[in-house]
Formats: structure tokens, sequence, C-alpha cells
């Protein structure tokens, strides 16, 4: 091999980011060196100060650079309903629709035993406090996705809050706006019949 | 949003990495920052690393510490034979081969006008003063990919060539070992009808 030392250190490191295989470090080292030397300056120093920077929202679990998230220290949501996502992406896309002011818990993923993620792995624990001593909760929404993996976590969760005096629902399921049934799953179309509502 | 500004600034940072979009680059930063904090500090520091330490070979363009890499200041190396090849991937394979002891040049790409890739942006004119003013080259193998753009960046680089008194070849084409015919395409099959050999 021709490689110098530390093009093959970063090529190893480039093999930590989620989903990238030898073959694509090797092509994003290549490329950054090759063609964009200005952004393996900017990658690195956004990831230092991310690291140091960034933390988790003391009542959301949520990133975070404060004590409190913005969504946690607006008083004008209302601190009685708790929306439990599994990543920061799906409360972004329940922001993003405007469509609730109640407040969040970001579990940071999801149940997956196979794959060695536990309840002590998610932020249950967590969860579990807020709700105790933080937060006077009167409902907990449980939107979690409706992935295998999502619906154990939040059967597991609805599990743990049982015999409180807490309302726990669940979003609701079945056809989606715009969804042409032709092209809808059977669970889909199950879950849809199921709920079917008067009009 | 409730995202950070540092997470933002990273998420675009990881964007500027070949194959990776909004999705992806969301994805890996969150991954770094629940799951792999000494990972994210690992890539900032080989980034830093490599952008400061790494430079081109003056023989080969590949990529290099020193001035020279290993395999131009090897003195068992043929100065004589150049083999000119895309990538420093494509270098590695010859090199695991073990089939070759003449040097390389590497040209860091290959022509691609449609994507704004002209000779200037690879680095034939570095190629043309190796070969006429540093090495004794009697031939130059154009190892190029057999792409419709590796053909092109070797039949460019031939007529460069033309009219010096230096050898030009190009790979064997054919059916590769393991090849059954069957599976192979017609313009392989074509390529190994003519260059049919006497046995």
């Amino acid at each position: 091999m021709a490689d110098s030392q530390s093009l093959d250190a970063l090529k190893q490191a480039l093999r930590r980011l989620p989903g990238v295989g030898p073959k694509s470090a090797q092509r994003m080292a290549f490329h950054l060196l090759e063609r964009d030397r200005e952004g393996a300056r900017a990658i690195a120093a956004a990831l230092t100060t991310a690291v140091s920077r960034v933390r988790h929202c003391e009542l959301c679990n949520n990133f975070s650079e404060e004590t409190l998230c913005p969504v946690c220290s607006s008083p004008r949501r209302d601190k009685g309903t708790l929306c439990v996502v599994e990543n920061p992406a799906d409360l972004d896309a329940i922001e993003l629709a405007g469509v609730y002011d109640g407040v969040y818990f970001v579990l940071m993923g999801h149940l997956a035993p196979l794959d060695g993620v536990g309840p002590d792995e998610i932020g249950v624990d967590k969860l579990m406090a807020v709700i105790e001593a933080k937060l006077p909760v009167r409902e907990v929404i449980l939107a979690t996705n409706l992935t295998v993996e999502g619906e154990a976590t939040a059967d597991f969760i609805a599990e743990l809050l049982r015999g409180r005096d807490i309302g726990v629902t669940r979003l609701a399921r079945g056809v989606p706006v715009g969804g042409e049934l032709e092209y809808m799953d059977h669970g889909t179309l199950a879950q849809a019949f199921q709920g079917r509502r008067q009009v």
C-alpha cells in the first residue's frame, strides 16, 4: 500500500459513522482530501463544537445546549400533557405539523432486545423520574413509531404507567391523508376498519 | 425546532460528505451525540490530522505524507514503466495483486465533461510534466477503468502522448478469471472474441 498513515486512520475513523462501510469510508476520505479540504475542516470543527456543547434537556431529554430546551422552557406549553417520542426527528416532525402544545419526552431510541437495547439503554428511567417528580402530568401520549420496536416500547411504558392517575394514549392509526386504499397494506386497512367512526 | 445551534451546524457539515443527504446527516449526528461521542472526537481528530499531513507524492500524485510515496522512493521499482490509474484505490488493487513492479501515476479522477471535470481538474498536466522531465519513461500503461469515462480519459492521454518515443498500452480486456460465459455481457464477449489468442 502506498497509503499514508493518517489517511488510513481517517478511513478507520469514518467507519464509525452509522451506515458507512470500508468502501464508503475510503470514498469519503479521498473526496475530502482531494476535493474538499475546507469541508474536512468544517466537519472536524462542527464535531468538536457539538460534542462539547450539546447535552440533554433536563426535562425532555432532547439534545439542547441549555439546561432546558426551548420547548420545555416556553411558558406557553402545557406541562400536563407529555408526548413520548423515539427520536429528536420525530419531535421535529410534530413541531412542524404545529398540532401539539404540550411538552415532550425523547427516548433517544426504542427497545430492540436483539440489538442489545433494553430499557436501560433508552431514557425510560429518566421518563419515569420526570413523570413522578418534575411535571404535573395528566396524560402521556405514546407517540413511538408504529413499527414492531415502537409498539413494544409503547407497550412497555404503558405497563410501567399502569395504576397511576395518568391517562395513557396512543396516536390514531388508519389511512394517511392522501392515501389510496388500493396501495394500503393489510395491517393499515385492518386498523382503519377497526377504528372506523360515525360520520 | 428544539434543535441546538451546534447540532444544526453539525448536520450541515456532515452533508459535505459524498453521498450523505439531510436524513443521513441527521442520523449520523444523532448517533454520534447519543451513542458515540468518543467516535465523534476520533473522527474530528483524524480529519484534522489528515488535512494537515496528507499531501501528494511529487512523482505519482498519490496521497503521501512525504515528498515521495513509498512506491516512488523504492529502488526496486522500474521507473521506465508508468501505470496511469484513476484513483488510489485502483493503485491499491494492483499492488495487492503483486503483478506490477513499475511506478504509477494517480490522476485522482477521470474526465467527466458533464460534471465539469476536464483535463485541468485531473492530474493530466502533472502527468505530462512527470513524463517529460522527471522519469525515463519507456512505456505508459493506461490502466483507467473500462467505463465510458475511463476509456475517454485513456484516449485523451494517448492522444497527448502520440508522436513521442514512448510505448502506450491499455490493459487486456476479456472474460475475467472465474467468469462464466453465460453471464458475460455482449461487450465483454465481443472483446474476448476480438482479442482471442493462439494456444
